[in-house]
């Protein structure tokens, strides 16, 4: 075996393996009938739970997700790999060589507020093309979407005040770091401290000094001053390494009036990194502002999160900004996304026909076929609920709506004075991305404006937030329940 | 700003910017004195507590560290991305542009038991060279430390029986999967369903059949039959599609004999993938025997982790192995390892003087100056404690050896009739590997070997392990004193 390059890899074959033990079974299957090539299925794209018990998640990775879907394709090293395996036949492996994607994709816009149990990105694709995606999908949204949601947490928690990605060092390895980097900026960050995230996505980047800055010099203040000297319009100092009030704070004041003042420019901010955040924070702003340092900002940083910006903001803490590392970069409080990918339906003589999966539990029950995604507005453009329909079928909502609340299915109940939108677009045809590549920043302003103006302030909350109503027509329930009642194996 | 292909990346650029500009402020220095570019510091990398209050942790990642370091450099693209933070001065940049690490690397052998606040890491290089590569080295080590050793427990609840990760899908992105894996293997997993983790690292991959496998075809039974006669050797089929108990098993049981029996070939196993996994085993076990397939194994998945595995196994499942998934390769109950990089030395006319942080909570003192790490053994090879001592003593264990208890420094306590190992050895010298690249299955046969020969099972318990004793010698104990008690500031 050949070691690769650590920073050389195909990304194909990041996937489970019994995505080739299916997709060679497949492949075998055509000696007989011929129809798992060109035949198409549907796969959808759902999750079943908020993360942290929220309201709400933000879908992100989709530009990912399109990346590797179009670039997808493997080397003859990956090949020889596979043969190496002894499982798959010499057709499919030739077959691999040359494979591209040929299918369709849709999804939600990247950015978009999602709720549990809606199909978010739905492929459209020959069996195999659709198999073979399946965990990078799955890895990328649930990865993204888990970091842009916490952060969102976070940034509500530090209520209008800057929140920093610090993560990478306590980062799954260096993507967890880089697009984790990228989902938080995309959930509300102010920027990140990974150079490569600010590189690759245009994203703000920061960074100071670390203790070792502080402890190489010969004392503090020395430390301070010659930080000072080389960034004087940048000047944010790291107060914690000695002795915070004592000394820290001391040499920080003395620096702005011995070292900035003279060449007439302000010291920017301190950094906390330890200790009582709430306390030393109130000092420190009284010993700033009591030196005519009103401007010099106060940021702090360790181990913080939702609850504890919440706890040490609700002790008053004097903060301008929040540096937050380990426990957005890796969720700490709920690290599993669990985004699921599950057939919806299989073409067969050019009509799909609706795959349901069946289960004991019945929120694990799927629901079958082609479908769309309606976001359903009331006349002040807040969104009141999601409507699931087949996607054969006209949602009209200039005339009342009856739809289905699957909890309660025989309430009657209708959208009336209500508008919507399709959330599900088409963002890829035959294997190519169709579509404007949104940048970074439009779909970080689009996350805003959805949770400003749009989600309910109640789904937005901590502590047992309001449920979004997720409905459904009555053709979509009906084809479900058609499903359910005539289930019997061998008859789905 | 241009958008990097998704699979081409410098890691170089994976540093928080800190990094940078800490690194120009001291190149600024030279002006002048001229010392930071020659004189070598020393940075240590520890840790202060095991994941889930565990008694130890498995140190993995090394071999992607020095692949990290010995490839350190940064392109024309890098460069500029620089500059337009117009931060730094040219000559910095010029310096960057032809960089290359040259300093020396200690560590403890990949694979190696490590307890917490003992130096398992060691870089003695030229000030900025130490800066760059830190944030690299942490996020490396505690990623894989973290899987590492979540694995570890994990297979230990498991008892004997196999486990495998199964876990791409929920990893914290690609890199995450792919590392993830190796570190699992590394702890004890039997192998992994990631495929390129497998072409990366020799690692084996498993992999048989998903959910939409069944649902695609016409029936369960016509589902299990193709994938029997595609892989009659390797038939592991998915029962839970519809109903485990009234058709899965069944349907399983139908295949072994209409078609795999009649090829001369066995039921390789099943796999239950949800529902009451001790009680379905159990059943299961008894119509698979009833049926004569004794040698069908039982694998089952779904959410496990130690907590659950021992659950299962307490209340008797029958179960020959675990594909374990999100909470692995997420370390959910505890998704955050801490190792850290703290400045130990700094070279001053080429004599290295110490440096210690100080901090109000006493476990985040550091321990100053060059060390080394000794594990002592009594007379069955048992470990029953590390020794931390300085670099340039002689620890001699042929007769008594006083030692320091950190928590009863007026204790008199003796090593007697022990012998010891240094675990820090040099891995790098002048930026270069030394020393031949093991294999991941030499790193995990070494894990094995210490837990099963060294370390005492008392640590090895999940309910309050035995704490390993970090004891240390009278000289550094002395010396970690001085500098406390004389400690003042700009006296470090």
């Amino acid at each position: 075996m050949e070691i690769k390059q650590f920073d050389a890899r195909n990304l194909a074959m990041v996937m489970d393996f019994y995505e080739m033990t299916m997709s060679n079974g497949y492949f075998a299957q055509w000696k007989e009938d011929g129809r798992a090539r060109t035949a198409r299925v549907a796969f959808d794209v759902f999750y079943r739970k908020n993360p942290d018990n929220g309201g709400f998640a933000i879908f992100a990775g989709l530009e990912q997700v399109l990346d590797y879907i179009e670039t997808i394709h493997f080397n003859k090293e990956d090949i020889d790999y596979l043969r190496e395996q002894h499982l798959f036949s010499e057709e499919f492996l030739e077959y691999l060589s040359s494979f591209r994607f040929t299918g369709d994709v849709y999804a939600f816009q990247e950015g978009t507020i999602m709720y549990p149990n809606e199909p978010v990105l739905t492929v459209v694709a020959p069996l195999i093309d659709a198999q073979l995606i399946e965990t990078a999908i799955l890895l990328q949204i649930n990865h993204q979407s888990l970091i842009a949601t916490k952060t969102r947490r976070i940034v509500q928690a530090a209520d209008g005040r800057a929140v920093s990605d610090f993560g990478a060092r306590r980062a799954h390895n260096m993507d967890a770091a880089v697009y984790g980097a990228r989902a938080a900026y995309l959930g509300g960050a102010a920027g990140t401290a990974t150079v490569l995230a600010g590189q690759m996505f245009d994203i703000p980047i920061s960074g100071t000094m670390a203790h070792s800055w502080v402890m190489y010099f010969e004392d503090e203040y020395t430390a301070f001053k010659k930080y000072a000297e080389t960034y004087p319009d940048a000047t944010v100092l790291l107060v914690d390494t000695y002795d915070v009030l004592g000394s820290g704070i001391p040499n920080a004041i003395r620096t702005a009036k011995e070292v900035l003042e003279p060449m007439g420019k302000r010291l920017k901010g301190i950094r906390l990194d330890s200790g009582d955040l709430a306390y030393l924070s109130k000092k420190a702003r009284k010993m700033l502002d009591a030196a005519g340092l009103f401007d010099c900002k106060v940021v702090v940083s360790n181990s913080l999160d939702e609850y504890t910006i919440t706890s040490i903001l609700g002790q008053g803490g004097k903060i301008d900004s929040f540096g937050v590392g380990e426990r957005l970069i890796t969720a700490k409080s709920d690290p599993v996304f669990g985004a699921v990918y599950k057939l919806a339906a299989v073409e067969k003589d050019g009509v799909f026909k609706p795959r349901i999966k069946v289960s004991e539990n019945a929120e694990k029950i799927t629901n079958p076929g082609l479908k769309q995604v309606y976001r359903i507005y009331d006349e002040n453009g807040k969104s009141v609920a999601d409507l699931l329909a087949r996607a054969d079928e006209e949602v009209d909502l200039t005339k009342p709506y009856r739809y289905i609340d699957q909890t309660k299915p025989w309430a009657v109940r209708y959208f009336e004075n209500c508008t919507c939108k399709k959330l599900q677009e088409k963002v890829m045809e035959d294997g190519r991305v169709i579509g404007e590549r949104k940048t970074i920043a439009e779909i970080r302003t689009y996350v805003d404006r959805q949770l400003a103006d749009e989600i309910w302030a109640e789904e937005q909350r901590f502590e047992n937030p309001h449920i979004h109503y997720m409905d459904m027509s009555p053709a979509l329930y009906e084809l479900k329940m058609e499903m359910l009642t005539s289930f019997r194996q061998g008859e789905v």
